[in-house]
């Protein structure tokens, strides 16, 4: 970091960095336990959760101060936070703490509106702080691969890609309380995301999208959605689709795939290891069933790598611009849901007045 | 076949089939080789070009007549013909075809338009002939093992399906000369029937379409299109994406994927042979640059498929009214393109009177 | 054919290579029936073998000729045999087939003792006709592809190389049935061909060989083996390793891996299509159960090879000194297990005077 | 641990681990890293090398003391080390740490000699410390997921065994200055654990081996070997072969199969990441190019067990018993390669009286 603020009756390193993560559930605990046993020179100082009893419970295990949201941005001995609560408060969370000067690792979505992005990157341009958003494939070693082919121009440029989501089934969800817009705002903005950054410089177009309730019927007439497919033009030409489905029952499953004028790249695979199983049955392989299996070393890297970006005063993203990027195609997919028709990114997405472009480059 | 006509100057023998192959092209020379050389109890005893010199060239090479389509319909001693001209022709040849009692084996599209497609159903169905159109994907073993799997249910119920076509380039074509919509109803038009072949019993809804000249953006202004994503929803909720490309670099690429509430299968691969080389840069394979490689097993199977259903009066498939559904998407994606919107089928395709339906069941 | 003999009353086409095979078992049939259906220009005009009922039921079921070998060497309008009967009686065929001007491909192994390997080649020397060896890896495309990759030095100089047999299981014979050096004479006769022929220009020269009955243990006192481990050293300094077993659960696994100074390749693969399903259990794939489907596109390749060799004059092999080279590895072997000690080449493999070296260039 | 420690002095944490590392070369440098950054519980309190300077550098590097191996005995604060000097030194380092009282995890091999490895053993039994032994394949996901399958009995009866290990090329190292058996004693040593591991509750029985300087044949005449075959004989009928050479130009590949009576198991890949790339040339993957990027994970998790083990007293191994069996297997194939001949276990084992069996249950 460049000029970490120390406290006067703190007993940190100098060289530590103090991290905070906000939201004690899954995601947040998995983060929490990365940042406090896996990322050298950081530690994790604060859990906060709405719920005293996570926090506390969550601390304890990796002895970490229990408290709430609130405390840790006042806390002047904590150097950033990593949000993990609901999707719905993401943008509220980046706000208080970048006005508090900490900064930011956000779970993705950073926002579930473009105007709540808007707030979120102004926020952190206002404060100063880094804004990183939790784009996880980006550090996944296979996509980081297949993205480097591209940049390198081994694909040319690109004209066809690819990306998918298949969250491990059986669905144990209740459909009933999954917020309607999920499958886009929270999914498949990991797929939106991704097809963007593979396709370096350009920027969505059109969007059109199809989508039903094909895991949970029941939920339909709710106006519940788990299965979706969407194409996306962009700018460049290129066109991409992007499906999702709740409920695969094979496990994680995340693939992407582009396909240019030189070449084609792909990556992804369920597979859980290299170990492949003959039997009187065949050939078997086991696979992944959980993100944060398959995504192990991915989730690790994203935050090392906002830890060295405090630290070195060097971010290098996912940015907020680029979330509000793939917010855009998520906006522009539930607008061709309820339309029926294809949508402009130009209809959803107003300029973005000195904020900078969310074209990946 | 059951009653085999027997012309009285004949030397045939009894139990041979006599085929002949009308157009002399590259897959017409493909076809016209695997039945002279590779079905047994077939007999290539025509070979019809417009071009004589073609007709004789391939017919003398083959150990057959050279001869017109004409000549062909008129000859008592043929029992089926394979139509391998151009796509504009097909239906008159089926038509023709079917009208002299010779049974049908017709290269992909049987016709490019609707009312031609019920032309050539319906001209098969009175003169009592098998009617086979050549969707070879069907008769590749991966695929057909794909088939199978979803037939017996390891997958469940179809909810996200894809197919894909990759023409090995470089395009050597002149894109001024390409027929406009050649990428939908010669291309795609496989991709259409191996995603209705995929989801037994389900017929598609609405079909949304993005293309462009991406391979040779210098034809773009007079409409030729290379690049091509379709989007289809099916009447029992599956969605499916199907891609296409003039030039795909890494050589000939057909793959297809279908995923549903109890598993996926995925088909498909550009690998050569199953030689692998390690060396200093890396892990290579070899891959199939050209489709006859790539279908080789496939083309012969369709063949001997056809030449078992004239020989035992089985006819399997795929159906004159199996190609129409494919064309129907195909016509859809046309108007997607025209229109900028999705389309339905229903407004594409006409009821079908008494002609049965081309539900793939 | 250079001089094809014409019987004065045979009503053969002048370009038609007509084809016994001698042995009408489960490969003498896979044979037959490729001669008759998918080798153009070759017709099988005569069946034999010693049951005359199995001769007349293949001959039938394939339009030929039903006979006896006797029979098959006196017709004059025979240009070549397939030997496909027992192993033990090979050589015996293939020196009365050449010595009645036969050209003969003759299913391995050629010979069961060296002495008769000597026959063997000097009678088709002596005769002039063609003797080649179904050593059918040499044609399957991946094999083939590996073969030329280290022939145009892309794996450099092979130092370590590796070739294996698993016959498909549960094993049915009869082991006390079964002679008792078969797993060397019969089944890694091919992988010790393959292991010379991927190291060309390279001699064998030290053995070393364990083996058991663990297939079928209630047969070890009567000497029956099925499983088996050998080591070879080559005088070029490369090392190598063969394994062999009569009973792998998982169906026919044929596979072959050449490592040197430059890279590796490797080949052989047990899967039987390209689909793929992922389920509930995992990741999962079908395999070739039978050699013969396996193997498919090789048996045809071998046949046409042979064919070819006929017509144009122009042997390829795998030669008769070939096969000598691969019998020397199993005697070696043999006498391995009989001293369990290393066998040198020299001491079981006489100098072979004025028949050319075995050494596959 | 169940009973640490607790310097009179120290400042330490009650709950936190004190390791050190004694050899600050390529591996001990990889280890102090994984030790001080991602060992969650455990503190690199001392590095020491005979370099001051290496130690210093690495010390300093990690927030580590640079010491003595002599000071890291005598410094009742350290709780375990890690030997990660030359091989030759390690005996005696084992028997200087478990005198000390300190728990060790020594990089394989134990010992270099069977003599030496009976000394570990004892040293480490008679004081009562855990000694694990530095092969990290059983920490590799994929081998343990194939040793876990063999567990569940889904191959079967072990019946053909394979392992091997090829170091990245080119090598750089001098061959002159490698000691003799090198590539039994340090490289195979893996191979031999690997294949007793995979064949639970079966010792070896026979061994033989061919080896040669293949890579720096100009070393051939000091006796140099970077090459080696190795078949090895089971008790319980398994045969199994280990390869190993040092200058693999593709990277690092460390395989292995385990076939056997009910299906077959293979595990490790070269392959850096599961991107794969598609071009003109064909279909390429990357390499892994170091055994610390193959491996990552494996070593991670054996340090990881080796700190749970002293924490909670529960020793998983490797044990020093089971480093004994393989480090019998190397010794064997020295005699092999010395004598020419087969070499039986038995003759190079004597019995270990009241240490326990090496053979891995």
């Amino acid at each position: 970091m460049t000029t970490p603020t120390q406290h006067p009756h703190s007993t940190r390193r100098a060289d530590e960095l103090h991290l905070a993560t906000i939201g004690a559930g899954r995601i947040g605990t998995n983060h929490a336990e990365l940042v406090a046993r896996r990322i050298p020179g950081a530690r994790l100082a604060a859990v906060a959760d709405p719920s005293p009893e996570a926090a506390q419970r969550l601390g304890a295990q990796l002895g970490a101060e229990a408290t709430s949201a609130e405390e840790v941005f006042e806390n002047p001995d904590i150097d950033g936070v990593l949000i993990t609560a609901p999707a719905r408060v993401h943008t509220d969370l980046v706000v208080a703490a970048a006005a508090a000067g900490k900064h930011v690792f956000c779970e993705k979505p950073m926002a579930v509106s473009l105007p709540d992005a808007d707030r979120a990157i102004r926020a952190a341009a206002d404060a100063g702080v880094i804004l990183q958003v939790g784009f996880n494939r980006r550090f996944a070693p296979g996509f980081a691969a297949a993205r480097d082919a591209i940049v390198r121009g081994k694909v040319g440029t690109p004209q066809i890609l690819r990306s998918l989501t298949r969250d491990p089934g059986p669905f144990l969800g209740d459909p009933m309380r999954t917020p309607q817009w999920t499958i886009f705002r929270e999914t498949l903005i990991h797929d939106f995301d991704a097809l963007c950054w593979l396709n370096p410089g350009a920027a969505p177009a059109t969007v059109h999208a199809f989508a039903d309730a094909l895991v949970s019927p029941e939920a339909r007439a709710a106006g519940h959605l788990d299965t979706a497919v969407v194409s996306i033009r962009f700018d460049n030409g290129a066109m991409a689709t992007a499906d999702a489905n709740f409920s695969a029952a094979y496990g994680y499953d995340v693939r992407a795939e582009a396909f240019g004028s030189a070449g084609m790249v792909t990556t992804g695979s369920c597979r859980a290891t290299d170990m492949t199983l003959h039997d009187a049955a065949g050939i078997h392989a086991e696979t992944s069933r959980r993100d944060t299996d398959l995504l192990r070393d991915a989730y690790l890297a994203e935050l090392q790598t906002f830890a060295d970006a405090i630290r070195h005063g060097s971010p290098v993203g996912p940015t907020g611009a680029e979330a509000r990027t793939a917010l855009s195609i998520a906006v522009a997919a539930i607008r061709s849901i309820e339309t029926g028709a294809p949508v402009s990114i130009s209809d959803v997405l107003p300029a973005l007045d000195g904020l900078g472009s969310g074209a990946i480059s």
